[in-house]
């Protein structure tokens, strides 16, 4: 029996991805661009092992066996990497030195969040992006992790951008076999590590349109579409790269809410309208923009992006990040205990009482009254985090599987 | 002393206005299209005296005395009304013919809207609207209702839009000068009567963005603007305009819709972005959808439009008016007397209780989990209309200016 376990981290585009030109290969109409944040407060784990003497392919999802016959994007996963495996296999045996036949063992997969999936953040991205990296170590594939990413791709769309740390495209590509769609490093974690990001998680008691569908609702019926791909965001993602190259964080953070914003505009202006901001959601816009023109030399602080819910992510250098905390502490106040509510691994809030110094000293023009404070528990938690690495490969002694192959814990 | 009274209708546009390509002339960067509303439930009345005893022109709005001078708005209307009646004087001097010289008179004008400004319902549009249609009156200016739209789009561009009754466009035109940028009636109310109209008044606590500055705002900062201002538009000008006069509901439902969230699209896709609707809005989207795809049928029975504000405006026809006010009432409940909440003219609730019948019988498919039932008083006021007439000229007992000149009432 061979096992492996790793992890991998959660990416938030700055850059939005939101359309496919081939919904089987998962083709993306436009690149797309990303921060991976850090996993010590966000990972999917997976231990996946191969032996010969298991008897069907199986997954355990937190601690819940799934039936994996059903799961199309995951066998896909199986596939690509198994043939890889096997031409390794194959080429090796004609050297005349064979290497283990894993391609043919059965997997057992098991993987789990550190986070609820309850919380609202898409855990799709770093799931899949742990399954295929650890398929690839366990398979010891020699293939570059790009090459990783155009399988991970294959899984869930933006799962490619969550084999790399740092600051990572994911190139749409031109061929018509995805070859060429894959993820690519912009720049490392260790080029601009005073970037953080504060995950605002926001109670919602609507189910949003899954992305999935969503997304091909847009391409098919909003007639703002066409033009956001072909024109708007080429242009972007060369001058977002630029933005991150030079740490220019004045651009960065204009074209990040900009696009977050017209992301959202497109769903909707789909037909019938898509939304997954809220009430909540645009009080933390209105917010943040109202900080942002208080500023005392009037340049930014802050930025926000959605996905496709109604969780901000604020993205801003870890300066400026205590009063970020602590304002958002202040107009979304929690109904919970602080440590319920606030992860602070880097002891940010230390000795202060979250929300009470809201006025940003500095900021004299500031407007208390740009939102009324929110009822409690609007905003349900604060994750702080930061811009860190890629995919890692822990000991065995992390292993989620047992000595048989079956899971250490079930839920 | 010579005294006209008239009331201007509102007017609720399918095609939206949003933007001004001159902003002195006020002149749109987009060819626009309304309804026009019944003056029964909504309107602006106004009266205006002219006498050679008056030392200033003076105004009272909803009984209040206001600032004249600092109206620059209103000061174009008298200007440009006051020089056609100057010019139609002279010619009546030179041909031997005198008329009285009210060119020369100061103006006293008394306005007001019988609905609460707070319900956040444009008042500009109608009143603007009864101001220019009023002093045409007065001076008996023998120009065409296209010709005062003119003079009333300088007042406040969408007041051009109710000189008319029924279906209006507002041809953005091409002069530099605005002398072809007027409104026309593309159909009279007799062409479609069942046309109906149900207005939401959602409650609101935060003010929204004038439109003035929004919409300047968008047109400087939204890359998605252009594309509807020169594709999308236009296209949509023509096929709304056959829709009307085929009277298909399916074609002017759907474009309602998608234009109504076009216009929030391009807000959402301003820098700062504007947001106008609000979560009880965009829950009555999604029941109106609803409504519509569980239709037996399978044909749209509704359609939402919303302007720069949280309010719906729900346009269907008059059979299945009462269906849609028992599934808003049941919805959207009321915390106040049925009287207070439910403005209904033609009796369509009449022995009924609200909201009760809430599921239309024929709709065997409708999900009654669309959208929970809303806090009462989310809506805070149902008021029942439909497509109806122009200006009025009211008889001289209407009128709000006493013997002296001077207003019936004051606040």
């Amino acid at each position: 029996m061979k096992t492996v376990t790793c992890t991998a981290p959660v990416n938030i585009a700055v850059i939005k991805y939101w359309g496919k030109r081939d919904t089987e290969l998962i083709l993306p109409t436009n690149s797309s661009l990303s921060v991976t944040l850090s996993q010590d407060i966000l990972h999917s784990k997976t231990t996946i092992s191969a032996a010969k003497e298991y008897t069907q392919d199986r997954l355990w999802l937190n601690g819940k066996e799934e039936d994996i016959t059903k799961n199309k994007r995951m066998h896909n996963c199986f596939r690509e990497t198994r043939a890889i495996r096997k031409a390794m296999e194959d080429k090796a045996a004609s050297e005349g030195k064979p290497i283990e036949p894993l391609s043919t063992y059965h997997l057992h997969v098991c993987s789990e969040n550190n986070f609820p999936t309850a919380a609202g953040l898409a855990s799709s991205a770093s799931g899949l992006a742990a399954l295929v990296f650890t398929l690839a170590q366990l398979f010891e594939l020699t293939i570059s992790t790009s090459e990783v990413s155009r399988i991970a791709r294959q899984g869930s769309g933006s799962a490619c951008r969550s084999l790399f740390g740092g600051f990572v495209a994911w190139e749409m590509g031109q061929k018509e076999d995805g070859s060429d769609s894959v993820a690519v490093q912009v720049a490392p974690e260790s080029h601009w590590p005073e970037l953080e990001a504060l995950i605002c998680v926001v109670s919602d008691a609507k189910k949003g349109t899954s992305s999935t569908a969503g997304m091909q609702s847009t391409i098919k019926t909003s007639t703002l579409m066409n033009e956001r791909i072909n024109q708007i965001v080429p242009a972007r993602m060369e001058a977002m790269k630029k933005a991150i190259l030079e740490r220019d964080f004045q651009t960065f953070a204009e074209l990040t809410m900009r696009d977050s914003n017209q992301f959202h505009a497109v769903c909707l202006d789909t037909y019938p309208p898509i939304f997954y901001m809220n009430d909540t959601s645009r009080a933390i816009i209105q917010l943040i923009h109202e900080y942002n023109a208080s500023s005392p030399d009037g340049k930014l602080k802050a930025a926000y992006t959605y996905d496709a819910g109604p969780n901000a992510v604020i993205y801003a250098s870890k300066e400026h990040m205590p009063e970020i905390i602590q304002l958002i502490g202040h107009y979304f106040p929690s109904n919970k205990e602080l440590s319920e509510f606030f992860a602070d691994p880097y002891n940010v809030a230390q000795g202060t009482k979250l929300g009470q110094d809201f006025i940003p000293k500095t900021h004299t023009n500031f407007n208390e009254k740009v939102i009324p404070v929110q009822p409690a528990g609007s905003v349900s938690r604060l994750l702080h985090t930061k811009v860190h690495d890629g995919p890692r490969v822990l000991s065995e002694a992390d292993s989620l599987l047992n000595a048989e192959g079956l899971p250490k814990r079930l839920a």
